[in-house]
């Protein structure tokens, strides 16, 4: 599976890695281990390692291996906790992957701004970790603990991206390495500005392709202090999503609202030893004053039952809403059960609420046409919905049955005014569709832009654009 | 004060009128009074007007007028209502004023997926009063009734910014007549994506400068079941400040919270006929259901009460509401009762709200010494807040002082983390602070990216870079 042949210069790569190895020592790495570690290893996208793998440890560093790369026009490509699902950190055309393992830290805290100053290699969890007593936190949560940097360069979002937004909406401000060497801030640290473009907005979501994040200014929310969770069966897909589409509607700022279809229901009875309805469920959590959840709460409810749902169970107290939520908590966990020794392949569109029935029943019967498992589980507040492919790696046939359904999923969504990704991002998956989806003269703009930041192509190559 | 005297080739000028006037007919409009309400008329910026203006009935006449003003490279310039205060809609190279006066029509509304199909010209009052019995709304409301084609183009907020967001967080996707005559649509309508460069963000803010917005997609929000408003004193900017920090800190979501200094007060009660104590003042209002609001607005009293201020009066009444409120409403027509015969001049910046006291505290003082008349009117739940200087525009020197006073201003908001505007925009006005906002490589980032999508410079030249 692994391919290490895309490299276009030796020459160029081996001058570059000894410049690097000169000023990094031994972080420098060149091992193939370590490089395949470093290249896409956990979808069926193929492995492109990097020719070299560097661990800088300020933005000045970040701008000498730039520099260094640069001149040989040697490609370079950011690389956080490799939780990216598109081939987002692979190097088709070699290059050097630039690891912020060692960049983690937490540099300043404003409580009374809500926002906090840190370096890309800091992961969600470790900087709420860090935040814990101090009243705030960081919302967004796309599930794998994935660094700051990597999630703003997907434009990651998540489970809670309905009531606190997604990485366009939470980051004020980045430091960025661009491919001439230079840093670029994108903005200050107040909370709105009309001065200029948004470079910030235009970094987050570029995946490394227009410059390289070394610092982020983050937006933090106050913890709740109350919260209340729970969950909601339904007798059809097409109820819940009615569910979602009232609740918001009538403004109820639900935090959490999360679809399972019955077989992911199934997959996490088989993992967790639950004994849930298999039937299409909603996980909800409220986040307010003690008054004002169980307000929610009981509002949420009443619109359930009146589209043939419920009942809604709910909590507020803590150990009893993770029990609640233990089915969605393990979701990503339980899917392997439904096809043991399988392959996981996640795979995300995200359509206008309206259409979000329509396209999951769709979907459904696509799945059972195609004769493929893949259980369901979406954001529905945003119509944004994920399906795990279980599929044999080693047959070949099934792949190419499996290929074919994503390619009829993301048609689908485009067909209802929809996105091929609502959070993974493009990477390398999903460029096929931009055209599709944006139309030429749009995808002519981005590769316009790509061409006056990136003039040479060095900027994390062959991704996007 | 009116220049005429821009235009760069008058041969392309007239071969530019004849070949509109042969498309348009009466739809151009040449003469020197159209031309001078279609440049900067409300702020000490000069008058420079375009050489025509024409009214568009679609995209595709965008197009044509852009592909004749591109073939001659002459600029174009969009227009909404002229309401912009930076001379956005001047014409420094001459060229030709698209005014979309026309293209005011609401396409679709989607109140499932709370968002509306638009035209630019529509403006955000007109937008609400057709949206009136459905249930949903535009929430930005930065004061004067501009066209959302304008409020996009510069980033617009306003007063209740802090609980909606500005512009940047409620369009979803843009359709965009490009320098090269070819229209391009940004997103889809799903709510979010991570499917490529923002174009979206890139568009909004950018002032007409990469392109021509000839369509928008609006995020409304569900028009709250219940509102609370009210009116709080305080003995000082400071105590208000604080009073802003603790309730977003505490997560009370408060849907608007506008700061009057003394100054203001004044001015109202002269303009209204009110007693209003002449002390700092916080006027907030609160979205939610009737239970929510009342508990939001009681937490706010007692917050205020800590701080020294109150007491806070509030009310769910509308008719009460209203009353409460009309010191705030007012205050824009009021100010010219603190000097009359002088010329208002609003300006705007934007800080960290744990700065904002110390910059009002410094702003209040620097009038004083300076010898100005310049009430301050704040969103302090943005950090952002105006000042309108009160200037006889016949006395040089005075225009002399309180330009310098305006550099400093800037000067303190920058070296306090701050913006140079936090809703204006840049315009003419603001564009020699943004190498001190943002550094030289990221405004080379923002030339670059301008070269890209116009590489002839005809789109809203002379503005932001």
């Amino acid at each position: 599976m692994s391919s290490d042949s895309g490299t276009r210069d030796p020459k160029a790569i081996a001058q570059v890695k000894a410049a690097l190895a000169a000023k990094f020592g031994n972080r420098l790495v060149t091992s193939l281990a370590v490089r395949q570690q470093h290249a896409n290893t956990i979808t069926w996208i193929e492995n492109q390692p990097p020719d070299a793998v560097v661990y800088p440890q300020s933005t000045e560093e970040v701008q000498d291996i730039v520099r260094i790369c640069s001149s040989h026009r040697v490609p370079v490509i950011p690389f956080g906790t490799g939780t990216s699902l598109e081939g987002h950190v692979n190097a088709p055309f070699g290059g050097v992957s630039i690891d912020f393992r060692d960049m983690n830290q937490v540099l300043a805290v404003h409580p009374e701004d809500l926002d906090c100053v840190i370096q890309p290699g800091l992961t969600r969890k470790a900087l709420n970790e860090y935040l814990r007593d101090q009243g705030v936190f960081f919302p967004i949560d796309p599930g794998a603990d994935a660094s700051l940097g990597g999630m703003a360069s997907t434009r990651a979002s998540g489970t809670n991206a309905v009531r606190y937004g997604t990485m366009k909406d939470n980051v004020l401000a980045l430091k960025v390495v661009l491919a001439n060497g230079e840093v670029m801030s994108t903005a200050r640290r107040a909370k709105k500005t009309s001065a200029g473009y948004d470079l910030t907005r235009l970094i987050v979501g570029a995946e490394g392709t227009l410059g390289i994040i070394t610092e982020l200014t983050l937006r933090l929310s106050g913890i709740p202090e109350a919260i209340s969770g729970g969950i909601c069966p339904f007798p059809s897909v097409d109820a819940c999503c009615k569910a979602a589409i009232q609740t918001i509607q009538t403004g109820i700022p639900v935090a959490r609202i999360e679809l399972l279809d019955a077989l992911q229901v199934r997959a996490v009875n088989l993992y967790s030893k639950l004994t849930l309805r298999e039937t299409p469920m909603l996980f909800l959590e409220f986040h307010g004053t003690e008054g004002s959840v169980a307000e929610q709460s009981e509002r949420f409810g009443e619109i359930a039952e009146e589209l043939g749902g419920g009942p809604f169970e709910w909590t507020l107290r803590p150990e009893e809403r993770t029990k609640l939520w233990e089915a969605r908590h393990n979701a990503a966990f339980s899917t392997f059960t439904l096809r043991p020794g399988s392959s996981m392949i996640p795979t995300d569109v995200c359509v206008p609420i309206s259409r979000l029935a329509e396209c999951v029943a769709e979907t459904q019967a696509d799945i059972a046409e195609s004769g493929l498992i893949a259980p369901i589980v979406g954001h529905v507040g945003d119509g944004n919905f994920h399906l795990t492919l279980l599929v044999d790696m080693n047959d070949p046939e099934e792949i190419k049955v499996a290929k074919a359904f994503n390619e009829r999923l993301v048609q689908r969504a485009l067909a209802m005014d929809g996105t091929c990704t609502g959070e993974h991002g493009v990477g390398q998956g999903k460029m096929k569709y931009l055209e599709a989806e944006h139309g030429l003269p749009a995808l002519e703009a981005m590769r316009a832009v790509k061409r006056a930041l990136d003039p040479d192509g060095i900027m994390n190559p062959g991704k996007i654009v």
